[in-house]
């Protein structure tokens, strides 16, 4: 235990050390890198996969989903080594001055976009993390102390070392990519006390996973602990649209965290639009939990408690319930939702404008499915996670997001009077 | 105690319910009603310097210092309503659309300002703080808990009922803005528990306030702990200029938190400049607790030790180090600083801009004084709270720090592939 913890301070200290050199790196040299990095994924791909059944054989027996999630292929590698590049393509965040001013002084003052410092990810078993989280991080000037799910270990350890030759061909500082090893559970508690060295944490995981870190967490957590992400359906709407919406936002992966948990529907509506919808959703083999309205509509849909409102499934059910008006399915979204990702449908454009500036969530959508909150469908090569906090990062994160600022003042003697 | 829970619930519950109709106010609303708050505390003056005197008698024996950030009269009076007038005409944040963009699938994604819901202040005897925070938090659509020291309860109180008044004539909802008078400490720790309500939490006062609200709070915090900050007179500088810089950060008003509170200064002019600029703090009688090399020259000061380099002294008490180069000046300031406000005096551009860049602070000065890091004097009409966190915020905090985004996705019906 003692030996774990120096070990990990150790490691928080040099990643410190390494950002501050980290921060001045020019962007060619960053881009550069990471091409050598995508290279570098695509010709050790046999030492990868080879890392991943290892891995695989020892997750029989974990449930199909867990071991999806876990297995690379060729084609998951390449798209590791395309994030890369994509990474490679972005405008470097860092020295971008978002807005200069001058002082009635003589004062410049500039509000300069600068590195985090320290970023620490302590992730489940997706083996693309490493790579996606290691080129955001590096791109951003950013160290980063990466701690995956131990049953990924073989493969987060193929895939960093592979890229962790790359810094060193490129005499990059020691500290700058960093994956703990450990195995024990206390590593992460561990890491989390190390508030001198390290600026941020984002967990990706289960909800357990991300409470955990909160609550033991002395260094600031960016986080969502889940996704119920909502449809309304509004009185003026083109109802063949919103059938097509509200299915894609169910249907398509029912098992991620922008896919609808709950579907609100404007009662002057309901009895157009429920049976058509309703009955595709039983096609697809979607349980139905709901309201009163709902099961008069749909005799095999099971009533929906109190509680059916605050849960995600992740999986083929779904909640549903007819609303007055428009101020009632705002009312319940902010009150029940997860404040993710929720969607109008509407040809309204009053209602519109009032639904997307007073549902307080990540990302509002008109007329578009909840399942594009992602930071790849929203432009940004890839993601570091999602956000639904309020503070500094709201929704799909990456590159920008990896940034605080600085404020630089350039004076020509100027005192205080 | 029960009651006062309770009555702390109910106070956070109605701030959260009249956030949403904050949240679409119109600007020009907002700027009629700072108007008037500012006319009405000019002419309600008699009354709030009445409650003061109250505050003020109670006050006897507490120090100068004390009483002296108590105290009102009508020239400060002046100044808050001056500053209502001030945030009345700076640009409102919310709304703004910080990017705009649009993706293949012809989505349009924009990233658009909004208030961040409820904010909390928790502050310590300084009167004008109540009406800054609300003319801030109210501007940029956000509703306000204010729980000032018990010490200025019937200043803040007057203060606060002219406000209250003003929101009230213009049928403004209730839950605006409010005031704690619970004058019992737990209330701080009953709201801070108030997570489902309270957006923020935003302590201002020293150290030890912000220490217990950190620790308590559920609720995020921005923050700064204290102020340790530094001028580095390089060795290519204008050493007239350099003593200017530096007498001003540590003498002009000592105890404030973006005071100089040490020195560095490059080994290869320390003979040249430290005579002279030692003298000049003898005179005005500050204490200098130097290294080796500062007591050569100085023999009346102090030695320094370690710790004295990362204290907070708030006085007329100056550490002095004298270091090997820009680098050991660099490395110094990230160990021992609070990352606040850090200023070199150079003339030598590649040096200033390593300064500038890898100096890990709020705020970084090329030949200024660092008492300039202050809302007031960023243009910021008045400033919410200085934080030297890195995330969401950092240095001075107003308007558009009292904002948070959204992502707002207009579609014409577009599903997931």
């Amino acid at each position: 235990m003692r030996n774990l913890k120096t070990e990990l301070v150790e490691i928080a200290r040099k990643a410190k050390a390494a950002s501050r050199f980290l921060s001045v790196l020019p962007s060619h040299i960053k881009n550069e890198v990471l091409k050598d990095m995508a290279f570098a994924l695509l010709s050790n791909k046999r030492a990868i996969l080879k890392a991943n059944k290892k891995d695989i054989s020892a997750a029989r027996g974990q449930g199909k989903a867990f071991v999806d999630r876990l297995s690379l292929d060729e084609a998951r590698i390449k798209q590791m080594a395309d994030s890369l590049l994509e990474i490679a393509k972005l405008k470097d965040p860092v020295g971008q001055v978002i807005r200069a001013w001058n002082r009635p002084n003589g004062l410049n003052i500039q509000k300069v976009r600068s590195p985090i410092g320290v970023v620490a990810i302590i992730y489940e078993s997706r083996p693309n993390v490493t790579a996606d989280c290691i080129g955001l991080c590096f791109k951003s000037g950013n160290s980063v102390i990466l701690r995956g799910g131990s049953q990924a270990l073989n493969s987060n350890l193929a895939i960093f070392n592979v890229l962790k030759e790359v810094m060193q061909k490129h005499n990059l500082a020691e500290g700058a990519i960093n994956l703990v090893t450990a195995t024990d559970h206390q590593a992460i508690d561990y890491l989390l006390k190390l508030n001198d060295y390290i600026d941020v944490v984002i967990p990706r995981g289960g909800e357990e996973l991300i409470r955990k870190v909160v609550k033991s967490s002395r260094i600031p957590v960016i986080k969502h602990y889940k996704g119920i992400c909502h449809v309304y359906v509004d009185e003026d709407s083109d109802l063949n649209m919103a059938e097509n919406i509200c299915f894609n936002a169910k249907v398509q992966r029912p098992g991620v965290c922008n896919a609808m948990e709950s579907m609100l529907v404007h009662r002057d509506i309901a009895a157009r639009f429920l049976p058509g919808m309703l009955k595709k959703f039983k096609d697809a083999k979607v349980e139905i939990r709901g309201c009163a309205f709902t099961q008069r509509i749909a005799k095999w849909a099971k009533p929906a408690a109190e509680k059916d409102y605050r849960t995600e499934y992740s999986d083929l059910i779904l909640s549903v319930k007819v609303v007055e008006d428009l101020d009632a399915a705002i009312s319940h979204i902010n009150e029940y939702g997860s404040h993710h990702s929720d969607s109008i449908v509407t040809d309204n454009n009053s209602a519109a404008e009032k639904f997307l500036k007073q549902v307080d969530s990540a990302c509002v959508y008109l007329n578009a499915s909840t399942r594009f909150t992602d930071g790849n469908q929203f432009g940004m090569g890839a993601e570091i996670g999602i956000s639904t906090d309020k503070l500094h990062a709201r929704g799909p994160m990456a590159l920008e997001e990896l940034t605080t600022y600085k404020y630089v003042v350039y004076g020509r003697g100027q005192v205080r009077e």
